[in-house]
């Protein structure tokens, strides 16, 4: 096996301990390093953190070749396994997507997050379709000696139609059919409250992602819950833009001297 | 007069006001626009953090082209003047370095910070050398219309031969060789102590730039100093660094909600 198999096997196994596997979302290569450094066992990537920092809004629009250029910088720094976020695949069909997750493979990642809506419309993809991208992305990375692990995550809870339990339904029924396509992993994204989570994660009996939000339950309680897999995502890039925020202003409101660390 | 060539103008005249010109290094483009909304009259970036940032040590490893799209990047968003640092310019004579100062400009900068030391030796060029540079970018920016504002940076207090008292005397040689190339402002690396800003500034009697570090006087003893340009250099970029470090041991050590912000 290959130290990138061995490492997508790795990863796949802390989906599956008692204990929360926490992921932090990293932007750029110091910040995926620096959490590398700090210990987490392994590195996922934001998508919201990555494009911002390279000048393009959250999406597709950085373009498929920019968006790899990045994730082979990141790649490069790290030794603990690698997942990054795939936005919703960057192309118009399965056959597409599974260029990407080769590319990605490629670039040394070892799992991947798919969302299933378009993120320009934000309209939802059909189930069967999002399936569809699922079958071939995981057969791509078996024809590669990688068995990608897939975080499949689904944004019905924001974007199917109906009332909040209409949505809820729909964020079980996608959960289940990407369980059922294969994915190692599902994503609603927007789940916080603790009875949701538990419903949900109840209702599909399966490894379940959440992300850091105000109103949260604590790890120890997410691990009562049978959450399999927390994420920052893109908060820690947030709060040290919040940081440099308040450095600039104390700097034109007052002195830099007090707030700034030595220099080199 | 275009619109380049008139903030070229405009912050040129920021170097000749009483009032300090205080500079923040970005490093990237969240970091950039950052600074701009929160009201700096102009950006300057930073090698150090752009590098390192992209996965580069400090210097001119990540190359000539990866370093002109980052820049590129960086314009994009700002509207203020952007004034860059080209490290020792990319370039193998005068006539390559005027090359990456023309793609700098059309990148969209108006001023430049250049070094007098090969980076990969760390040996200071000849000053006869450096002065060509000097004079072939100011040629450069002339022709294409846009007045490039020149911070001939020297490290002769770092990396020149001899004693303190030797390095001190270098840094003025350097300096007002610079100077009376047609440089904007000199930018001895290194000077901290207020006895020796108070000494180069006099002895040159010319616009002197100044980075943040421990122990340097506070903006209204600069300004009595007569120093006109302050430097963040990568300090706000370690400054974010330090905070992410922090939240990933807090993480690490107990749980993320705490100090994490609020999600999107």
């Amino acid at each position: 096996m290959t130290l990138q198999a061995e490492k997508a096997k790795e990863f796949r196994e802390l989906h599956h301990r008692k204990r929360l596997l926490v992921l932090p979302n990293a932007w750029d290569v110091p910040s995926a390093r620096l959490f590398e450094d700090e210990g987490f066992v392994a590195v996922a990537t934001s998508s919201a953190g990555m494009m911002v920092s390279l000048g393009y809004q959250d999406g597709e629009g950085i373009g498929r070749g920019e968006y790899l250029r990045a994730v082979e910088r990141i790649s490069r720094v790290l030794s603990v396994p690698l997942s990054v976020d795939a936005v919703a695949g960057f192309g118009k069909s399965p056959h597409e997507v599974a260029v990407t997750a080769r590319s990605l493979v490629r670039a040394g990642a070892i799992g991947l997050n798919i969302e299933d809506f378009d993120p320009e419309t934000r309209k939802l993809f059909p189930i069967g379709y999002q399936v569809e991208k699922l079958k071939a992305i995981q057969k791509t990375g078996n024809a590669l000696g990688v068995p990608l692990v897939i975080n499949a995550r689904t944004d019905a809870l924001r974007y199917a139609p109906g009332d909040d339990e209409a949505r809820f339904e729909e964020a079980i029924r996608r959960g289940s059919a990407f369980r059922d396509a294969g994915a190692d992993c599902i994503y609603p994204m927007g789940l916080v409250d603790t009875d949701l989570i538990s419903s949900f994660v109840k209702a599909l009996g399966f490894q379940t992602n959440v992300m850091v939000r105000k109103g949260l339950p604590s790890i120890k309680e997410l691990e009562k819950l049978g959450v399999a897999r927390l994420s920052f995502g893109p908060s820690a890039s947030y709060a040290t833009m919040g940081l440099l925020r308040r450095v600039a202003k104390e700097v034109l409101d007052t002195e830099p001297t007090p707030v700034l660390p030595k220099g080199r």
